[in-house]
């Protein structure tokens, strides 16, 4: 089992941290990968270690894609490899948690019409645009795809994310 | 089952949230108790809302305390009230976690010589002081009291302490 975190600066701290330990504590292989290669700061300046630049990723190798939020996804949507490492995920029905502004990532692959999914507040005008059924809930799993609103739903989030994972 | 977070501002957030968060995952119901009435902030800008005054908590009313680092234990090991529910946990043999500068409030009880346990680098010195067994490691679990070193720590610690909850 090996998870795949991709992120950037400026995330929000608790929604790479908590998945992170989380993971961690079921003794789970977890690699961060970004577009920096040693390390990335979050927007109350926790500090990870880059396990993998971003281009090195073989999505195949990993079971589980987690997007936490923060201002790093308006930054990697823009990336084309991350586009297609979300896309993998999305097209194999391999499971993907995104959580805040990680949606912003899938919505990029074109792929989230006539899904079910939520995001924060702010997102959610452009979930819709695609046309994903977007829901105002603390986590909505639809199929192999977990989204999550905010950091205050992290405890609904990793408890879907790790029963689909288990399932 | 029900939990108790003992804080205060300037906690060391990851290690006040990721217990929060991680309890709330099980659907345990946590209180958070501190000096002040309102809200208590991290050193790193988290805000948490309090849900009881130190002087309303009755001890017997939790099956776990949890007590987080940062620059809160310093202030809160100065207050009687938090000194007599650290005392009933260990006399009663009721399980306490506690991390990095948590266990400063451990050693003011006066309860923990003989005991095994690990701190923060920094607090090693006055554990061994009062006749504790220090360990350099990730988690240390003394039959009812587990204890950790650092944010680094977190899954390990909830591991444990999730173990000794359920046992």
């Amino acid at each position: 089992m090996k998870v795949l975190i991709i992120s950037a600066d400026n995330f929000e701290d608790s929604e790479l941290l908590y998945p992170y330990y989380r993971l961690q504590e079921e003794k789970i292989d977890v690699d961060i990968a970004s577009i920096a290669t040693d390390k990335i700061k979050g927007k109350k300046g926790y500090e990870v270690n880059v396990d993998k630049r971003i281009d090195d990723v073989d999505p195949e190798s990993y079971d589980l894609l987690i997007l936490p939020g923060g201002k790093a996804p308006a930054v990697l949507r823009k990336v084309n490899k991350v586009i297609e490492i979300a896309s993998h995920f999305i097209k194999n029905n391999k499971p993907i948690a995104a959580i805040c502004h990680g949606p912003q990532i899938l919505i990029s692959t074109g792929l989230l019409s006539g899904r079910h999914a939520t995001c924060y507040m702010s997102v959610a005008p452009e979930l819709k645009d695609v046309g994903t059924n977007y829901d105002d809930r603390e986590v909505v799993v639809d199929g192999n795809i977990v989204t999550s609103r905010k950091p205050g739903d992290l405890p609904a989030f990793m408890r879907e994310t790790l029963k689909l994972l288990n399932s």
